[in-house]
């Protein structure tokens, strides 16, 4: 079981997270490509920070849209969409070879995330591209009861998923994140989170908003990069990890 | 001898130049990368049109400013620098891999290649940049009486360059070209750049503006994609070539 | 009845439409203001050019995405929306002002215009914005056979409606446009153009696809600025306009 | 004598400053206008924020480079420069004016206000946008000992000059600030800050970072919104105007 975080989403003078401090408890980074946050400066930077930490650096690829840092939905055509992907990874990727680093993995970003896990045509434009330009390389996706499905579909094209599951966030029964804007979506608590944490790392279930048990099969956990429980969350995790290694 | 021509510099709604009509002719495309012309689907059209017509595809990376076209200078860090360049060069790299085809070689664009061909240090800064990234490919400079002092300086980092000519541009005696805002800077008719062509490719010279000859030693001619001349010139170069190649 | 067309939609480099052939035929130049369109130069000139020919200017905001040329929607919050579109108005009011001309209407474009027309809220925002900014100015909206309903919204804010109509795309039988993707919904010949204008120019009454009458109340007629047919159909309407002025 | 503060250099997700702690003790609040900081939702919600302090509200245009944060040169054409200072100053009167409020003075950002400062043609430039679009509106300069000049250029346009001083910056002998590479360029304690600020309100003059006394007449006091002293800073000068103003 891995940690992974969003990093380098930064943009020129603006500053997000707190990257230095919690690259250090990583296994993956997943790094900003320019189009929803991010920029080459930053980029490299980021690419230096996880080298000096011996982070697997993971490319984060999101739509085009830095104001709305890749929240809001853009509707592409298929090659749109399909350049837009390896664009971005393809500029993360060669700035990683001239620093000496390999690109292992790619994960995309917020809409373009979301859109991917509810609409199989999306889904499938991003395995095309997975397959032509970066067969190697697992995709990273949520990790749901039905993950199967999505299994299936990227067996087709010869790609590997990873799955991921969140230790901040209320699940509903579906296995999908209870949406931010309900009370109790995001936890603020370290107890919340290490126990969940506990329940996804030792019996691969959790216990959604409303009390039920639900099996959820991951292969790594997601952090989030910003708010204060963003480095003690990483740390938490980490040591869990680390104690789970040793057993 | 080789033609190259800029290509893909359509952006968005915008059309620029007559890619299709002039690529048949083509050695050579020089693809914009998305930072001061093109976007991920211009790019991956226009690599595909390259392919169909078996042109050599080069990265064509300029500053990241597309209301100037890449034609203003940008002050920008060392880091900022290569990473704006290593960040363009990759992205339009994968975009080839992922359609089957291998990037040839890098030329800046305008305001950059400007940039490099004046300062020792920025030169220096993309001699890194391609040699971290892309030491197997070659970079496009300007043909200059003077470049044993840019091979000098490129050898010191195993990187080879490849040099052009202009047959549509005015030299003066430096071997620099006439400034754009200098009547007689840019021909405009034919016969004055079938002359200046058969000049470079059959004697390696160049009769400046002043009325000497100076050497002007290149590998490749450039044709300029926009204007009412571009698709003639580009014919009357593969013309020309064809014609030099039978002899 | 008034003639009106987009215009200033180049952008740094690149142009597009035929604004200098076309604007003496107009009576309202809808100019983009740099968001989906347009940059404050192209806006200036656009404005001097109207000033020329004593046409009336109108802005024409649209959502903040150049590469999709504000034709994909996004889904922005209420002040969101609201902020985008008094920033543009605002930036074009100044730069007429500044000109010596005043700014005489909005009229928004392209994915903002369809959702203020489908979505009673986006409409409403809008309602807010120039009752905030601009009372005194029309707002722009399409004429459809219910637009009373338009009318009772806008008249709550104490603002004022023009309907526009038009004469070069086919109409379904609840008085909205055809879909591009469908054939016949864009007239490719003068005839069927001319037919239509005199018919709204007249009657007030457009023929559906479907072979149906409907009324149609439009207060200005536009025509599309790009387009083979952009100029003769300008001219046209101009002509049939001249001659209904006479009768 | 005004506190002045650069405000709203927030952009979508990231945020810049502490505009709302900082605010309350501001006279002039000096508002990006979306080209090299904020976005319409940003320059919104600082306008409310402005109002609700009963803050006078400036424009604070710069050149449209969001990654560069306006402080890279960029070289524009006179209609160029002229069209992106206007567009911005109007984005912003008409949102201010959407809130009930006024926009009282201009003040140029970054870049744009050093060059407007050495170059006698880009300020002449400046000042011709004034006096076409906002003739009545103050235009804040750098408080130099040759003030004269500027005055001199500027009333030829009717133009009023208010000039700010620094309180947290070293100054050389020729009044210009110490260049931010140079060692104690940038004070970093708030008791330098502080005899600076009477130096520069009870004696119209600075101790340049050399020892010498030199005259500068100021008519605002221009605060740091980022960095740790800037909200320190501002209370100080707030009660030291306080106090000033009760003698």
């Amino acid at each position: 079981m891995k940690i992974n975080c969003d990093m380098g989403e930064s943009f020129g003078p603006w500053v997000m997270g707190q990257d230095s401090a919690i690259m250090p408890f990583l296994d993956m980074a997943n790094i900003a490509c320019g189009m929803h946050a991010s920029d080459p400066l930053v980029m490299l930077n980021t690419i230096r920070l996880a080298k000096q930490h011996g982070v697997a650096i993971g490319a984060h690829p999101g739509y085009h849209d830095l104001q709305g840092f890749g929240r809001r939905n853009l509707t592409l055509s298929d090659d749109e969409l399909y350049g837009l992907f390896v664009y971005q990874i393809g500029a993360l990727q060669l700035m990683c070879a001239s620093e000496g680093q390999s690109l292992r993995y790619v994960k995309p970003h917020g809409a373009l995330y979301n859109t991917m896990m509810k609409d199989d045509h999306t889904f499938e434009v991003l395995l095309q591209a997975m397959k032509h330009a970066m067969p190697s390389l697992p995709l990273v996706c949520m990790a749901v009861p039905n993950q199967e499905k999505y299994q299936q579909q990227a067996h087709k094209h010869g790609i590997h998923l990873w799955f991921e599951a969140f230790v901040d966030r209320a699940y509903n029964e579906d296995g999908r994140l209870v949406d931010r804007s309900i009370a109790g979506s995001t936890y603020q608590d370290l107890d919340t989170i290490r126990a969940q944490a506990i329940s996804l790392i030792e019996h691969q279930q959790v216990t959604t908003l409303t009390g039920r048990l639900i099996p959820i099969q991951a292969d790594t956990l997601c952090v989030h990069g910003d708010g204060n429980l963003a480095l003690p969350t990483a740390q938490l995790l980490a040591n869990l990890l680390r104690d789970e290694a040793k057993q």
